[in-house]
């Protein structure tokens, strides 16, 4: 199997056995993360960033990995999640292949993957884990938890379980439950890994792998990670050059979107596990705050308490809705946070908080430093 | 091979040698029609409605066929359309497969389904044949050609190829030109039925047929048809009954929307021909109306003459955004016709002109009173 895992990363034992929301436990389970900044003597300057669906922990670089990160351009010294004052921990969500225990690690049961065998994953395991994590390092209150994407579902789980356990949130273009929109893609992502007969039900090695599954589910979701108005002025209706076309394939790569598309897709494959996206695909359409409150999600993020929270998101987003971000704002006013709604004009959609620094830097270290 | 052909649908034949845009010719082709009303003694009264990609010519119920057509609600006597007053036509489109010429149909060179050796198809083939149609009925010149999403682009080349064909011309959630976002979902779709191995380079037949690779299609499809708006109110995080879910398959239906595109899926696998579909998929992908001003769209927009014309659109639809709709208006209205465009609240997305017939009927019905 492809190594996943990052040098540099470090590794915190999860409670054995851990249980898990949906019933069974984990044992021996362990999560991975990084971290940068010094955590000060009064251990009340650390930043929790829980991630999206597939980044690893290695948000940006440090001393024990100088690669560029995902979100290199926001984390750093001076940079607007500031490691000059902040202690900041990312951890790769429980469930997926970066180091923490997901479903392509070893069943300490058998000594195989586990494959399908791995318990019902929810956000909320997930959540637990990132907890777990965070008082391992000797911290008992966070200055705030960052989430983004699936990991806005992450943070505001976290916050619910464990009350008092930050001050401050920052959800960017996140979502208090999944609507069918959301569903309906990560539904066919997930049927088009398992239409592919190499996936065979979960048991594959690198030789026999499903990979035009993974290809179909990732060029499903990057084109629900951007948005038409970006692609309208980036591929417009740019064909590609004969020579990078294959001649004998009629209905092969044609215009550039096509080969964009594909060139994430390649990409990709090999760098997922198929299972572990199964499984943290299904916990967010099984996400919904409002299972807290009698169905009311507003009430559900009423019943949340944290000082101060900033919730971001952006009018392309077609994958979580700007109504979504609006919703986390107002039910979090509503529970007596101090909350912010702010709402960019970013044409990347869903994907723009990873590459439209310039807009979402300046918001998230105005909050940060008013927390 | 599945039966396509509705009872009481009429066949004319195209001339033959019948060239196609990107070469080659076909032989004995024809296309299926029917109509509705009675053609004036000034056969000036004839309305031609060409048609979104999977639709067949049974537009609405008639005498050889009292069946409910895809468009039953806005044409017929009294209604929208009003066949009391209007002759009116609905065209198979070449390269379907619901009587006309087609990849499933089969090539008289070698007494075999063409399949992939069916020649490159384009929009403009499909207005060239629908215009031969016409002719062959006697009509020299419509009163309105109408044209629905993959339609509103055969309407714009058989306007652009024929000057003169049509007074007015009415343009339902259509484009002058595709735009990557949807050349991504189609390049998507059709890449899902050609990895069904079942595909077989084109070569199937109803045993061995690319069931899956339809049916992801069709979801895909549906997903960018309708809108999230419409759907959170329709499905919500509805979940299934548990009598209706496969208790041995923990990834599969869960959720009322997930149900839903699945039923979808099922109606349509067997009701079109995976090459025809693949053929007219790629055609829109090819269509632009720039092609004919040197890279303008705009100008080539202009440059279609006709006298009166209607662009429709929604807010909800992410396939056919209501701005390319805006466009269309706004270059024929540069090209000297009296030009209107409307967009209309319907929450169903690019296929609310098949539904919300209570917000379209009256605004087509309008345009026709007034040609």
């Amino acid at each position: 199997m492809t190594e996943f895992i990052a040098r540099g990363t470090r590794f915190a034992a999860l409670p054995s056995p851990f249980p898990m929301k949906r019933g069974a436990s984990l044992h021996g389970a362990q999560v991975a993360y990084e971290t940068w900044g010094t955590l000060d003597a009064a251990r009340s300057n650390a930043i929790l960033i829980v991630t999206g669906l597939s980044p690893s922990a290695h948000a940006a670089s440090h001393p024990g990995n100088p690669d560029a990160g995902w979100w290199e351009a926001m984390l750093g010294a001076g940079k607007p999640i500031d490691t000059g004052r902040w202690f900041v921990v990312c951890v790769n969500t429980l469930g997926s292949c970066k180091g923490s225990t997901g479903p392509a690690s070893t069943n300490p049961a058998t000594g195989e993957p586990y494959g399908l065998d791995f318990p019902d994953l929810s956000v909320e395991d997930c959540a637990n884990a990132a907890f777990e994590l965070v008082r391992s390092l000797g911290i008992e209150k966070l200055a705030c938890v960052i989430g983004n994407s699936m990991g806005g579902m992450v943070a505001l789980a976290y916050l619910k379980l464990h009350p008092g356990s930050s001050r401050g949130h920052v959800n960017v273009s996140g979502s208090a439950r999944a609507l069918p929109f959301s569903i309906a893609i990560r539904s066919l992502q997930r049927e088009a890994i398992r239409l592919d007969p190499a996936w065979n039900d979960g048991v594959y090695d690198d030789a026999h792998y499903p990979v035009n599954g993974m290809r179909m589910a990732r060029k499903l979701g990057v084109v629900t990670y951007r948005s038409a108005m970006e692609w309208d002025g980036r591929f417009g209706r740019v064909r590609l050059e004969d020579e990078m076309r294959e001649e004998d394939d009629p209905f092969g790569l044609e215009f550039e979107v096509e080969r964009y598309l594909e060139a994430h897709a390649q990409r990709f494959v090999y760098q997922f596990d198929p299972n572990c996206y199964l499984y943290l695909s299904r916990s967010m359409d099984w996400f919904d705050l409002a299972e807290y409150a009698d169905g009311d999600v507003m009430a559900g993020l009423a019943s949340i308490r944290v000082e101060k929270s900033l919730s971001i998101g952006v009018h392309t987003d077609i994958l979580f809705p700007l109504q979504q971000q609006e919703q986390i704002a107002d039910g979090l006013r509503a529970g007596g946070a101090e909350s912010e709604f702010v709402h960019l004009p970013s044409p990347q959609g869903h994907d723009a908080f990873l590459v439209d620094i310039a807009r979402f830097g300046p918001v998230i270290a105005g909050f940060l430093g008013r927390l």
